[in-house]
């Protein structure tokens, strides 16, 4: 038996109890060129959200009663393929199931073993919200020495990595932008900003220009909406904001209303949106750097784990509630291991 | 005498009755390396607006009781600067007034005669306001051979400039925006636009769709609010967006909130402010094109001129009623002239 959660409906805002079902598939057979897939994790991205929608984006919509699909880890346990030996700890697009196949189609890349990390770390850090992250800073952000940089969703993975990357490649000022004083505190106390200022608090746009009083020479936006409006009345001359996502209109079909945009003229600003597929041929160069920052201790890190498959909706949702603490993953099989 | 036209007031919305003030000032002293100018034409811009507000922008407000900024031509009577020889035409800040000084701190440049163009014409299409167009699409919007162009304000005085670079230089198609249909018919007749949208018919993001199926590479936009975001749903893959102005904002104290930015993410776009101060040390490359063109008459171009320095804040207006018809200059002395 495969236990899958397939899409039943297009949720308005939040996923609800009559978006997705939990239904028992068929583990699929294995052809010649193919592998199965036992999956041990499954990763909870806000894009995720998304795809759920009818709405035009980078991948097409999920067909109403398919699999959620979702990037996950799994072990291979049959191969007709030279591509991948039974027992590769294997990333890729796994979907919301308990087996998946690996095909010419859908290729997994195989996580090497001996670097000493467990699978949830190298899903978080050395996976696609690391490596987002890390391209976002350095590539898009074009983070250069002495830059002060404000990184939103700042206790979320991505964020906590990209503040990390910031400050170990010489910003001269990171401040975090997160929801509450517990995470504010974590986000200075673990994650090693200067500061973090708690949106949820009024005035955000004030506060940031005492503390950034010559202005935010990159913003790396995790939520967009009215934070991205707040940062935009500081953004410095020759500004650089990085469109990494925009979690807090998923859920808003209204959307907010960005006003600020014109400062952008004023300040010479740029603003790109960017997507981690189109630097596929570039991962190693993140991993190398990110791989060895973990390892020397220069990476905080925090994997939030959630048990059970048919959890995975609700922890979604926890990324739009704020509920989570890091790294979303959900365990399918905790079995599934590196080391 | 010097007739001088003072901000009285800081508007709301409109220039008004109680926003300026012409008055009877003194003709300025001339001292050492300093020249007096007899003002000839005022360019009238939309940025006057936006100096008029107590608001951060790329220059200090204009304070109350000061006369307006504003650039202008006029011709050199008195020097005492080797900069400037009497008979002299040059162009700078010459804010509105029918005299001014040229100073360390306010330079003018001189104009070469012989090139067989009035005044008026080079006033708009070798002055800020062509060389605006020519780095805004080349330089900040980097257009490539072949690239799908959308211009605002295409019936206006930057637009029709900025649509006709965008051909010359080999855009597969270049559409543009504008009110009504009076100004449409110019800017595909006249400018030689492949198409122009109206953008006072409903569904603007539904018809740029069927006029550019495969996306807009480059966006140039003049106006901001609603008509950009109905570009941000057509923006093609790694698509370009040039914010040289936000015409619809500057007297809309709300401003009108951009829904749409979130489609960056999805295509990966980018949007960049410019301000072609910027370019001052490079404005003799677009002169040279831009001249060329107009020489060949491969550049069409117009001048909407307004009698009377009194009538300065009437015809700044017209720019935001659509009311102007190309490169709205305000004649305060016809007898200043290039031929």
């Amino acid at each position: 038996m495969n236990r899958q959660v397939l899409l039943r409906q297009r949720p308005q805002g939040l996923v609800s109890a009559s978006t997705t079902e939990c239904v028992n598939g068929s583990i699929p057979e294995c052809s010649e060129g193919q592998a199965l897939i036992r999956v041990g994790y499954l990763s909870i991205d806000p894009t995720i959200r998304t795809w759920m929608d009818d709405a035009p984006g980078y991948l097409p919509p999920i067909e109403i009663g398919a699999v959620i699909r979702s990037a996950g880890a799994g072990v291979v346990v049959e191969s007709h393929t030279s591509r991948y030996n039974v027992g590769d700890i294997v990333i890729g697009m796994t979907g919301w199931q308990e087996w998946c196949l690996a095909t010419e189609e859908n290729k997994f890349s195989v996580v090497p073993r001996g670097m000493g990390l467990d699978l949830p770390t190298v899903m978080n850090v050395l996976g696609v919200t690391g490596i987002t992250a890390w391209f976002g800073m350095t590539d898009v952000g074009q983070l250069a020495d002495g830059d002060v940089v404000v990184v939103s969703g700042a206790a979320g993975a991505t964020g906590s990595v990209a503040g990390q990357v910031a400050k170990a490649r010489g910003a001269s000022l990171v401040v975090g932008i997160a929801g509450g004083p517990e995470k504010c505190t974590e986000v200075v106390e673990r994650f090693g900003f200067d500061a973090c200022l708690d949106y949820r608090e009024p005035h955000l746009a004030r506060r940031l220009r005492e503390i950034c009083p010559r202005g935010v020479d990159v913003y790396f936006d995790n939520v967009g909406g009215e934070i991205l409006d707040a940062v935009l009345l500081n953004i410095a001359m020759n500004g650089r904001i990085v469109l990494c996502g925009a979690i807090s209109q998923y859920n808003d079909a209204g959307g907010f209303g960005l006003k600020n945009h014109t400062m952008m003229i004023m300040r010479r600003a740029s603003m790109k949106g960017f997507i981690v597929l189109d630097y596929a041929s570039r991962y190693a160069e993140a991993q190398l750097e990110l791989g060895a920052m973990v390892l020397n201790g220069q990476l905080e890190h925090a994997e939030h784990l959630v048990e059970g498959l048919e959890n995975a909706p609700q922890a979604l949702n926890l990324l739009f509630s704020g509920g989570n603490h890091g790294k979303t993953l959900v365990v399918v099989d905790s079995s599934v291991a590196l080391t």
